[in-house]
C-alpha cells in the first residue's frame, strides 16, 4: 500500500489569524498589530485538516499558506511581508504539533513587480531553519493591477530559480488574487497556470536549471486540453515535439473531474502526476451525482482503469518523494 | 444627573467578521463568500462593549463601523460595498439586542473618487427602515492613494448634505486607513479633521445648507491648537472672526489629554463639544501617570474646574441629544 | 450526407492588404492612405483557402476578419476603425466573388475600453445591406494594455447584445492580440475564452437577453477541462447545476486534437458544437503521428465512435444552420 | 537681559526676485532668464524686515528662503535648481549687508521623489564658502502632486542626514506648497509637521544619527495637542514613553497663540523651544483683542507666569545658540 | 499715409503683476492673495511701451497678455482662471488709460484638456462689456505635459467656435510654455502654429464656420517653407491645391527677417498678412548688421520692393481693419 | 559633371515585407514569424527604385529604412527590434545586389525612452561588418506617446555620439511617426528637426563630440525660416551668433520647393547642403505648375542662379562625400 500524500494542502487559519489579516490590511500595516497565534488555535485549525484526512484516507498533507489569501499586490509592500511572515509560522507550528501529518510549504513575500531576490531570506530561513521542503511562486504578484512581471521563462526569475536549485525544493505554480472584476482568483489560477507553462516552454530556462522543479496545480492549467493548438505550434516552429517538452514540468490532481483527470494521465504520463486535492478547499462541495465531495479524489484514481498498480504507487507516493527530496518518511522516525 | 452617552464609539468585531473582510479583500469579492454573523458572535461583542460601558460609568453608547476598516480604496468598489453593508448590519443587530444601551450611526459606502451619491441609498435605508441616527464621512475615501477628491467645501458634496438635511442626521468626520507608509491611519485622522474644518470654514457650505450638522471628533484635528495661524489669516481676508467661524462645527472629546481638553473647550465653548471616547479603542491603554485608561475620560471631565455644572450636563448629554434628534430616550421607554 | 460547413474561418490577406495594414499602423493613420483591393487579389486569396476547403473536404467557410489582426488596442481609434472596414471588405468581396463557398462574419472596430456602441453602424451596415450572418467580438480590446473593460456579464456590453438580439446574429468570442511579453495571442485566445463563459455564466445576461447567441470557439477555453472546479462552486453558491448553465452557450471544434473534442462532446453535449477548423491557421501544420494536418478535423470526427449519425449531422450542418438564421443554403440558390 | 534671536524667519523678496521667479516659472527654465538682484533691492527688502524687527525688539533674525514658494514639485527640475540658487544668493547678500542682524538658513533644491543628495553640493557650498548656519527640510517636495517619499524616518533621507551631521548645522522642518486644491500651504506646514514627527519618532534615525538637530517649528503640528492619542499608542506598543521621545527634537514659537505656546511649553518643556516668529508673515496681522500683531510674541513670553527668568533666557537666546554651533555671537566682533 | 497698426503686442507687466503671479503660482491659489494694480503700475507699462511705439512709428497697437506667461497647465485651474482675469484687467485698464494707443486683445483661462467651454463666459465679458476686439487661443494648453487636447480641425472647438464667430471676433494662435525641457516655449510657439495650419486645413472648419476668423502669426510657423512637402500631399490626397486652402487663414509678420517675410508674401500673398512685431518681446534686441532691433519692421517692410504702395497699406492696415471688425478708428473719436 | 548623390533615400519594400511587419505588428511578436525576403522580392524591389533613379538623373542613392515605418514606440521592444533587424537586412540585400547604385544607411532599434545604448551592437555590426556608411537618428521614439526623452543636446544621447565619432558616420535626423492624431509623421518630421537643431545649438554636444556629424533633413525643419527670431535670441544670450552656430549642423534638400531651397542656401550656405530627394516618397506627386514631380530637384538647383558651377558641385557631390568618409566611390572600384 502505498503512502497516501497529498501534496498540494493549505492551512485552515485560526480566528485568530484572519483578525491579524483584517487589522494588517486595514491599517496598511502602520502601525502593525502584533500577531497573536495561541497553540490553541493553532491546534483547531490543524486537528480540523486532520480530521479531515482521516476521513478521506490521506496519510500527510504538504501544507502551505492559502494562496488567494497572499496579498502580493496590496500596498505598501509591509503587509505581504507580515503577512507571509504570519502564514509561514502558522505553518511550521502546526508541522512542529503535528509531525507525523504535514509537511511545510512556504508561501514567499512576493510584491507587486518587483524582483522576487526580496524572497530570498524568507526562503532560505524557512527551508534551512524549519525544514520546509518547497515553497509557492506566483507569476502575477500584481494580481492583475497593471502590467505583470516578465514571464516565468524571462531572466526576472533567474535569482530565485539559482536559490530554488541550490537549496533542491521544488516551486509550487500558484497566483493569488484578481483586481479585475471579471476575473476570479479561482479563474485566474487557470489563467496564470496555462501562461507560466508555456512561458517557460518557449524559454531556455530548463537549460540554464536543469535541476529546476516546477509543478504546476490543476491539471495543468489549460494546456492538457489544448495539445492539438500546441502541437501545431511547435511543429511549425521546428524544434522539440510539444509532448515531450510538456514533461519537463510536474502536475497535481486538484482538478476534481475523472475525464478530465484521465485526460491529464494521457498527456504527460502517470510518472508526472503527484496526488493532491487541496482538501479542504475549492473542491470541498458534495457532488450531487457521487454523493461524495468533488475534492474526495483517492476513489478516483483508484478505480482509474487506465493505471496500473505500479502507476497509482507513483502518484499517491513516488513522484511526490522523488520530487520533494527534503520531505523525510516519518514511519523512519 | 446627566445622561452619559459616549457619542462616538466603534463596534468590536465578532471573530466571523473578521473572517468575512479576510475573505472578502482576499477574493476581491469575486466570488463574494456569503457573511455569516451569529447572534452569539454579534451578542458576545456587544457584551464586551458593555462590560466597558459599566466599569466607566457610560449610560449609551453611539455605536458606528470601525474607521480604519472601512477600506474605502480598496478596488473594486464591491470590496467596500459588501463590507459596509456587513458592518451596518453588525451595528443594526448590536442596537436592536441591547436597545437600552446603543444607537447606531451609519457607515457609507464610499469609493475613491466616485462622487457620494452612490452612498445615498445606503444612508436612507437605515435612517428611515433602521432608525440610525447618524452617519460617518470620510473626506479621503482614496486614502491617500491619489489625488483625493474636493475638499469638504466642495459642490462635489452636496447631494449628501442634501439628503443629510432632509434626514436631519448629522456626519462624524471620520477617515479611514491611509496608503502611504509615512502615515499611519490614526495621524491620518487628525489631518484630514484639519483639512475638513479648513475646507468648510473657507466655503459657503453652511450658506448653502444651514441646518447641516458636522461634528469633528478627536477634538478638532489641530485647529483648535494653531488658532492664532487661523485668526491671523481671517483677519487678513476679512470677514468673520475665525474663532466665531469654528462655532458653526461641533466637536467631540476623543483626545484622551486634559491640557488639551481644556484647550479645546477654551477655543469652542463648552456648548459645542460632545462627550465621547471611542472606548475600547486607541485611548484603551493604561495611563502610567494616573493609573487609569486614557479613553476613561468622564472622571477627567468631571474634575475641571474650568466647567461649570451646567456646562458638564451639555457635554454628557444635552449637546448630543440637540444635535442628534433622532435619538429616543430610552428611560421614556 | 451532411453539408460540412466550416463555421470559424478567417480571411486569407491578399498581399495588398498587408501593405494596408502596415501603411496604417506605421501612419497610425495620419494621413490615411487609400486601401487597394484589387479583384485579382481577392480572388487569388479566396482561391487558397478553396483549393484547401476542395482538399479536406469543406463545403462551405464562414469568413470573418484574421483575429490576431484586430488591432483594437493600437492609438489612436482611427487605426482600427479603418482597418476593420478594410477587412469586413474584403470578406464581403470574397463572398461576392465565391456565393457559393464562403459566408461573411463581421469583425467589429472595438476600441481598447470605449463601450461597444460605436460598433453598431458598422454591425447594422453589415447585416442589413451586405448580408453578413454573424460577427466577432473580442473580450478584450485592450488587449492586455490596461484594464480590461468589465466582462462580458456585465451592462457595459447591452447596447451590443440588444443589436444582436434585435439583428439575430450570433456572436463568435475571439480576443485579437496581447500587448504583454509572456501572452503569445494564441494563449489570449484560450484565456478569454474562460473568462468569457464565466463571466456570462456568473451573470443574468441570458435572462435579460434569452435569444442571445453566443459561441465560444477552441472547445471553450479551459473550461470543460476544468468542470469539476466550476461544479463544486456552483453547488457551493446554490443554483443551476454547472452543466446545465454551460449549455446556455454554443462551442465549436477548432482544438486540433481527438481526446480533447471527445471530452468537449462528452461535457457539453454534441448539439452545442460547430464543425469549425480555422483551416488556414493554428492547427495547419502536419501532425507527425497521423501525418495529416492538425486541422483536419473531418476524418477525426468522423471517425468519433461515441458519435451517432445523427450528432455528426448536428456537428457538420445543423447546430449550425440552426443558430446562424442568416445562412441561407446555396443549394437552394 | 537674553538676546533676542527670532531663529525662523524668511527672506522679503525684492520686486526683481518676483520678476525672476515668474519668468523662470512661465518659461519652464527654457530658455532661463539671467537673475537680477541689485544692491537696492536687496538693501530695501532686508530694511524692511529691520524696521519691523526694531520695532518688536528682535536683535537678529535667522532668514531662510520663503517656504510656500520653493517649488519643489514645478516641472522640469532646473526650475527648483535656479529659484533655489537665487533665494539662497539673496539671503546672502542680505547677511552680508547687515552682518550684525542677520545670519543665513539655506533652502535646498529639493526635486519631487528625487532622492535629497543631489542637495548636498548646495548644502555644502552654502555652510561651507558663505557661512550658512542651517537649512530647511521639506518633508514632502512633490507637494501632494502624487506619492509622497518616504517618512523622514526612511533610509531615502540618510545621506542628507550624514551630510548635517558633518556640517554640524540643524535642518528645520518646513514643506513648501500643496497641489491639492482642498489644502493651503498654510495647512500643508501643520499636517506635514506631524507626519514629520511621528515619521522621526517611531524610526532609529535618532540612533543611527545621535547628532542630527532636526527643529519642528509652528509649535510642532498637531501633536503635543495630540498627546493622549500618542501616549496611549507607546505605551500599547511598549518601548519608551512618548513624551520622552519628543524632547528628542526642537520645537519653535510660531503659533501665534498664548494658550496653544503655554501648552507646548508644559507638554516638551522650556528647554526644547525657540524663540521665533516668521515675522513678516502669516502671523503680521492685528490682533483686534490685543491690538498688537498676532506675531509679536516677546511680550506674550515674557508675561508667561509659568516660565522662571532662565526659562525665557533659554527661549530666547540660549537654547538656539547651543543648537546653532556656526552662530558666531556678533557682539564679539 | 496708412495707419501703423501692430496687430499682435503683449502687455508689459507692472511689477506688482510679477509679484501676484509669483505667490499666485507658489500657493497654487490657496489661499488666493488678492491682486494689487495701481494706477501708477499701469501707466508706467503703458508708457514704457508707447515710447516705444512712438520710436519705431506705430499708431496703435493691440494688447494681449503676454502669451508665455499663460500657466494653462499649472494645476490646478484656479490659477489659471485668477491669472488670466489679472491679465485681461491690465489689458482693460491699459486700454482705459490711453485709448488712442491701445486696443484689447483678451487672453482665455484655458485649462489642460478641459473643454474650451469654460472660456466663452471670460471671452463674452470681455468682448461685450469691456470692448476687446479679439482673443488668443492656444492649441495645447497642456503645454506638452501629457496627451494634448484634439487638433483645432477637432469638434473639441466647436464650442469656442460658434462663439467667436457670434461676436465676430478673430482669434491669434498663440501657444503659452512647454514642459517638456528640450522645446524652449519660444520653439513650442513655431510647432504648434504648424499644428495648428495642418489640423485646421484638413478638416471642414472653415466649412462648418465659414465666418471664423484665424489668425497664425510669426510667419505661419513652418509651413510656408514646407509649401513643397504639402502641395505634393495634397495634390495626391486630390481636392483644393495646398496654396488655396492656406488662404482660408490670415497671417502677421512676427518673424524678424527678410528673407523669410519675402517668402511668406509670396506664399500667402499681401493680402493675408497683418503688420505686427511683438515690440518689446523676442525680437527686441540690436540685429549686428542692420544695427537696428530686429522687430523694427516697419522700415523693412516699406522697402520691399515686392510690395506696391496698396500692398503695403493692406499690410499696415486694412488687412487688419478689415478682420477686426469691431476695432473702431480712434481718429474718428 | 559632378556624380549626382541622392544622400537621403529609403528602401522600397518587398511584398513580403509588409506582411512581416503586418504579422510582427499583429502579433507583438509573440510569437514571431520568422521572415522571408526572397531575391526577387529584394531585386523588384530595387529595380524599382532605379528605374526611377535612371528617369531624373541620379547616380547613387543611399537608402535607409523608411522612417515613418520605424515602429519605435510599439510596445514591446521585441517589435522594433525585429522589425528594424529585417529592414537593415533589406538594405544590406540591395545594396549588395546593386552596388553601383546604392549605399546603405542603416536603422537604429530605439525604444520609447530606453536609452539608446541597446542600438550600439546593431550600429557596429552594420558598419563593421556589412559596410553601412551612416545611420537614421529619432529624437523622439516615443512618437508622441508620452513625454520624450531629453533633447539632443543631453548626455542621454552621449553614448551613442561617442559611437558615431568612433566609427566616424554621419547621423541623419529622421522622427517616426506620431500617436498624437492632430499631427501626422510628416508634419512630426519637421517639427522633431527644429527641436533637433535648437537642442544642440544650446549645448555643448560639439564642443564635447567635435567630430560628430548630424545631418537635418528636409531643409532644416522651421529653424531657416526663423532666424530672425533665433537671431535675437542669441544676440540677447550673448555668445556665437545664431547663423554661425548653425553651420555646425548639415542639411539636406528634401523640401520640394524652390523659394525655400534658395532660402536655405542663402542660410546655412552651399556648402552645407547635401543633394536629396527621398524619391519615391512624399514628394513624388506632380506638380500641376511644373509637369514634373515635386521631388525632382536636379533641373531645379541646375537652373539656380545663385548657384555657382562649384557651389553645385559641392551640392551633388563634394559636400556628400566628404561627409560620409565610409563611402567608397564605385568608379573606382
Amino acid at each position: 500500500m502505498p503512502l497516501i500524500i497529498d501534496s498540494h494542502a493549505h492551512v485552515v487559519l485560526p480566528m485568530e489569524s484572519y483578525k491579524y489579516m483584517a487589522e494588517l490590511v486595514a491599517s496598511r500595516a502602520n502601525p502593525n498589530f502584533p500577531p497573536v497565534l495561541t497553540d490553541e488555535g493553532v491546534r483547531r485549525a490543524g486537528q480540523t485538516i486532520i480530521d479531515i484526512m482521516d476521513k478521506v484516507g490521506t496519510d500527510i498533507q504538504f501544507l502551505s499558506p492559502r494562496p488567494y489569501m497572499q496579498m502580493h499586490s496590496i500596498k505598501p509592500a509591509k503587509v505581504t511581508a507580515l503577512w507571509t511572515k504570519h502564514m509561514n509560522d502558522l505553518v511550521y507550528r502546526s508541522v512542529q504539533m503535528f509531525p507525523d501529518r504535514f509537511r511545510a510549504v512556504a508561501g514567499l513575500p512576493q510584491y507587486r513587480d518587483s524582483s522576487p531576490e526580496n524572497c530570498i531570506p524568507e526562503l532560505e530561513f524557512r527551508v534551512k531553519e524549519q525544514g520546509f521542503i518547497g515553497c509557492l511562486l506566483n507569476p502575477d504578484p500584481m494580481e492583475g493591477d497593471g502590467m505583470p512581471p516578465p514571464g516565468l521563462g524571462e531572466p526576472f526569475w533567474y535569482p530565485l530559480y539559482e536559490k530554488l536549485c541550490e537549496l533542491d525544493v521544488p516551486a509550487l505554480i500558484h497566483s493569488a488574487s484578481s483586481c479585475q472584476p471579471r476575473e476570479s482568483y479561482t479563474l485566474k489560477f487557470i489563467n496564470e497556470e496555462s501562461n507560466a507553462i508555456i512561458s517557460l516552454l518557449t524559454s531556455d530556462v530548463f537549460e540554464r536549471f536543469p535541476n529546476l522543479k516546477i509543478i504546476v496545480p490543476h491539471g495543468g492549467g489549460a494546456i492538457p486540453y489544448h495539445m492539438g493548438r500546441f502541437r501545431a505550434w511547435s511543429v511549425r516552429n521546428g524544434g522539440e515535439y510539444f509532448d515531450d517538452k510538456l514533461r519537463r514540468l510536474h502536475f497535481d490532481t486538484t482538478t476534481y473531474d475523472k475525464d478530465a483527470l484521465e485526460l491529464l494521465f494521457k498527456v504527460v504520463g502517470a510518472d508526472r502526476v503527484l496526488f493532491a486535492t487541496e482538501n479542504p478547499g475549492t473542491g470541498s462541495a458534495p457532488d450531487p451525482k457521487s454523493g461524495r465531495a468533488f475534492d474526495d479524489l483517492k476513489p478516483v484514481i483508484e478505480q482509474m482503469e487506465m493505471l496500473s498498480a505500479k502507476d497509482r504507487e507513483n502518484v499517491f507516493e513516488c513522484n511526490c518523494t522523488r520530487l520533494y527530496t527534503r520531505f523525510k518518511h516519518y514511519k523512519a522516525a
